[in-house]
């Protein structure tokens, strides 16, 4: 039987752990808290990401380590990379990891982004102010997700607030980008050099946070698809990479812009679990362990809303047809993902009128925002 | 978060863990084996079935406790039952549990059966064997499955050898039944009363073990289906039933004759994980915790083909579009349920061709008998 090492324990590793337990795996999962929720489903190993006491026995019972995060550090992805497979590669978490490197890789390999400045000093943020133009975001380059990590400067007089806030680790300023929609592309390819692309989803965010994820809507066209498929196998065999990458895309006149990557499986992809012939976590399984990546065609049309902060009444969401409930067996907290939603229907239309039911129980105060099919 | 106890640790209450972690919930599964396969997904609880220091903390940790098998000790599931919410209910399990009780209710809910005798000396099998006439077959009231714990008596000189063999333990002896298929219902209900059926399935079994199993293939009709239905709604209201029912059937002339009923998930309702709205498993869990049972309507033709001894390579089946490996993660044996494979189609067509590509895999000198559409 095959052992997999996860590092992270949170919903994307209780997932993976869900999706490969069907393929017969059992689950080791590194996390420092022992109320990981991925702990759940597979068996956890409670120790911080560098402990090397952990990283031994990692290594000695799994046979191969996946992440379900970015920000494992470097030097313990090298360090189990020398003694099993580790899938990404320590290389690309290294790239994925960090804004600057993302960046320069995403340029590499010719990939349009927006204009940045690396910035290291509050000089250095004035000067890169005055060249991207007014607003722009500084980011750290490390360890920023679900828009924290980030400060908008409208003008010059956001500044020196900015870099305090920030400025004690290294950082970039980004040009802002006048979007039109904000899109991410999920892939998986396998040590075998084989590609899946799922379909292009729309993403609407709250506050730096994913709250709905549909696949098709406007403005994806086969065309758009076409596209952000080039653009990710660009990425993918330039990194070598082996997993699900998922990429991130703003939508500015027709054209697409990478935002960022993110080295696994990702929120906008939770409904190919029940949306696509294979789920992104399958094909993760399948793509660390060598095997034949599976069909990502789409079963029936889908979307999905996140559950922030407590996972409603069931009940209602369970009472209609084919809509299915994912808790994470997480506490509830303010803002935290505590679980997500998939709605299937058997058309666009009915999934329209199905995901507005669902939004209404959900997140009224959000149900204007859902994605659409043809623009608002 | 809701903790689920089940009693038994094998692939059914593995499957059953999947889906409910889905829902949130965490699993507390007793089994008397260390390396029971449901462990890979759960927490395990080591000892005997009627191990009351095992049942007081399974009482204490659980919510609600439900079974994966039929052979509980009845004392275990009463002591439970006085504690916790119990589903099935001890008493549908007693039912279940003994060929004799379980006879008594086809016959008290008007299910049609074959005609059989109560078999406790070698004097009782002779009258037995005269009036249900030959070949007839002798089987213990208790533990028999998959084609254990059964005879098959040919005429008066096998008499001896098998009461020889099986006479330790209370017995029933069946007529035969000259069937054209064998075919099983499951169906669902909660606490509340609501019910929901999947589709009929074609069973093919080969020695006793179920091998092959398709939904809505010769000789099923709507018609069938309806009176199938009918049967199962006398059963599930008669047995105050709450969880998963499934009922074996035998169509004799076009007719159903009930064969038996298993309280619980069952092998030919593995498909609905990919055929089904709602899989068998999830209902299961929606049922004992009381929550609105979910659309079982079919998602797209599909059959399901049981992988015995050991899980074949994976590797040409997964190539194949919309093909689903479960290998449950027990070590290979001679004859062992190990897994399943789901082949799941756009049409009923495409299914016929991929069953064919599937068993030439799994089990080619069985390909000839896969269940079709239509009649051979």
């Amino acid at each position: 039987m095959t052992t997999i090492g996860i590092i992270g324990g949170g919903q994307l590793g209780r997932m993976l752990a869900q999706a490969g337990s069907t393929l017969g795996c059992r689950f080791l999962i590194l996390d420092p808290s022992p109320s990981a929720c991925a702990g759940g489903v597979g068996e956890l190993l409670v120790g911080q990401y560098d402990d090397e006491a952990r990283l031994v026995e990692l290594s000695r019972r799994a046979d191969v380590v996946t992440v379900e995060f970015e920000n494992v550090p470097p030097d313990a992805a090298r360090y189990l990379a020398a003694l099993l497979p580790v899938h990404p590669s320590p290389s690309a978490l290294a790239t994925a990891r960090d804004r600057l490197f993302e960046k320069e890789a995403f340029r590499r390999f010719h990939i349009p982004i927006a204009d940045f400045r690396s910035v290291s000093s509050e000089e250095e943020l004035r000067r890169a102010g005055e060249e991207l133009g007014y607003p722009c975001f500084l980011k750290t380059r490390v360890f920023g997700y679900d828009g924290r990590g980030q400060w908008v400067l409208h003008g010059q007089e956001d500044i020196t607030a900015a870099f305090d806030a920030l400025g004690k680790v290294p950082l970039v300023c980004e040009a802002r980008v006048p979007f039109e929609a904000e899109v991410s592309l999920v892939a998986a390819r396998n040590p075998q050099g084989e590609f899946r692309f799922y379909p292009l989803n729309v993403n609407v965010h709250e506050k730096g946070v994913l709250r709905f994820s549909r696949p098709n809507a406007w403005p994806v066209t086969p065309d758009l698809q076409s596209r952000a498929e080039a653009l990710m196998e660009k990425l993918l065999v330039g990194l070598d990479y082996v997993g699900v990458l998922a990429v991130e895309l703003f939508v500015v006149n027709g054209e697409l812009v990478a935002n960022e990557m993110a080295p696994r499986v990702h929120n906008s992809g939770h409904h190919t679990i029940e949306g696509s012939r294979t789920s992104q976590f399958e094909n993760q399984v399948r793509a660390i362990l060598g095997l034949p990546l599976g069909d990502t065609t789409p079963l029936a049309p889908v979307a999905m809303v996140n559950l922030l902060g407590e996972v409603p009444d069931m009940g209602a969401l369970l009472k209609m047809k084919d809509v299915h409930v994912h808790a994470y067996g997480k506490s509830a907290s303010p803002g935290r993902k505590v679980g997500h939603v998939t709605v299937r229907a058997d058309s666009e239309d009915e999934l329209d009128a199905k995901l507005d039911a669902v939004a209404t129980i959900v997140c009224p105060e959000l149900a204007a925002k859902v994605p659409r099919r043809t623009k608002a």
